[in-house]
């Protein structure tokens, strides 16, 4: 059996207009996509709240990809909603909506079975929670972070102070430059790693990612689709393929975070294909593995 | 010796302003930055036209670099100047002004002693123009064409006339969806093949390039530059890279055409760092190996 990774972040009901389509009360949130990607590793634990409006057969989904919910408590109220819509380019898009519901006086509380997962990842929740869940947490083996603008601009202290305690700190290009005040790719990171983490991972969404492992340098492009119909949850999805990769590996070493990260864009690549999970639901290991390899041969000469 | 390529294109005065600085006079055009990059490669061969006003010094520094110039025509008038401002991100610019002037009345002629030259760049000049360079030339190996914009705007007919008779056409990701309406790289790529070449390089600036050889897709990212000074010329010098390379290359083939991809990756490294040709003047072998060995590993597991 893997080692568990266990999660805590949104759940949420989205609606999401792109210029492929319209899809309405999809299932989604950062526990979500993360546990849905990372479940093709492991049997991920998801820490998070929804309302009592979450339906019987979301929960049956999750359960039934092996994603241990003890943590997804189910409280008076509704589920956290979001709703936007995708430009042409779709690299942008506009919030339509934010109805943060029962997600606005989420507490995490981690079950005690779940407080020596060694395996953490600390999904887009404000900071001062995320410093919470750390109190709660046994000796972790390995800790990432996710979080956004909206936190930099807002909660920087908290923020930073987390960032100090992670192992791998997960952003994308216009945070690092948000972060850092650098637009330059090596001088932003540079100033990453004086806060703290030893593991930074840059994601630049279609332009794939790049890995800095104590300053060593990798890259992985995206793999490129035919189609992206919906961005929503392609970070997370990077971050469980990523991170659920880990869990199958004896060690943490550059050699390790570098096939991490390309199944992380792997994972991105199955989610924006199709709207809300679905591009995660009827996966196997065979087609994971062949778009692995797939993306190692787009830069093999 | 290698074979030699032949490269018609502009020549110009840069007055150029970026986040790093400021640069007025500074030689600049596209046969210029592509000669100056292959030269570390091959002997090239320029064709282009130039005003009384070129000075003695760009001449000799071009002779230097062991750059066939029979090729460029002194007429009277001045030289095409051209002045740009580059922004805070440096993939925008504003053009301040176009001055064509002597090159407003080029007229390509490709000297007798060139006209059996076998790799041959089209610059981005004014499709009729390259197809009279097409008309001159006698059984060319290989022939690139890199074109913008504008011509696909203004000139399409033509274009795609010179598009169905090249080997190689290179645009960048715009010009990609400009020409093919398609803003997926995948389905832009199977449009692009329709129209004729067999070989096509898609251009992503600092996201790196794509390389489809008869639909089998290669990629290589961009060098990471610790200051991208100015990208003036960036374009021209990766293809002077990618070609110059082609000229040492006993067969041109998926292999041979990854490994030239990567060598204008470098190519184009090495000119942003600096302003006008300045990264590419002081250059030895030594460094655009180190270069190229670094962009290998910044892929390899």
């Amino acid at each position: 059996m893997n080692d568990s990774v266990l999660v805590v972040g949104s759940v949420a009901f989205d609606d999401v207009e792109t210029p492929f389509g319209k899809r309405e009360n999809a299932l989604g949130g950062s526990a979500v996509f993360f546990s849905m990607a990372a479940s093709h590793f492991t049997s991920p634990r998801m820490v998070g709240v929804a309302g009592k409006d979450f339906p019987e057969e979301a929960l049956t989904m999750l359960r039934q990809h092996k994603i241990d919910i003890r943590g997804l408590e189910i409280v008076e109220g509704k589920t956290f909603r979001w709703g936007g819509v995708y430009h042409e380019n779709i690299n942008q898009r506009d919030t339509l909506y934010t109805d943060l519901n029962v997600f606005a006086d989420f507490k995490p509380v981690i079950p005690r079975e779940y407080r020596q997962t060694p395996f953490l990842f600390l999904g887009n929740i404000q900071p001062s929670l995320q410093l919470e869940v750390l109190d709660q947490i046994k000796d972790p083996k390995y800790i990432a972070l996710d979080t956004m603008n909206l936190w930099i601009n807002t909660k920087l202290d908290d923020l930073l102070n987390v960032i100090r305690k992670v192992d791998l700190l997960i952003i994308n290009d216009s945070e690092l430059t948000l972060l850092t005040k650098e637009t330059n790719l090596l001088a932003g990171l540079e100033k990453l790693h004086e806060m703290g983490p030893q593991h930074i991972i840059i994601k630049k969404g279609e332009h794939g990612a790049f890995l800095s492992y104590n300053t060593e340098l990798f890259y992985s492009p995206a793999f490129p689709v035919k189609q992206a119909s919906d961005p929503t949850g392609a970070g997370d999805s990077f971050a469980g393929g990523l991170m659920g990769y880990l869990t199958t590996c004896k060690e943490i070493d550059f050699t390790t975070l570098k096939k991490a990260l390309v199944y992380g864009c792997v994972m991105g690549s199955f989610v924006v294909e199709k709207f809300s999970t679905d591009g995660l639901t009827q996966l196997d290991q065979k087609q994971i593995e062949l778009r692995f390899n797939a993306l190692r041969t787009l830069v093999t000469i």
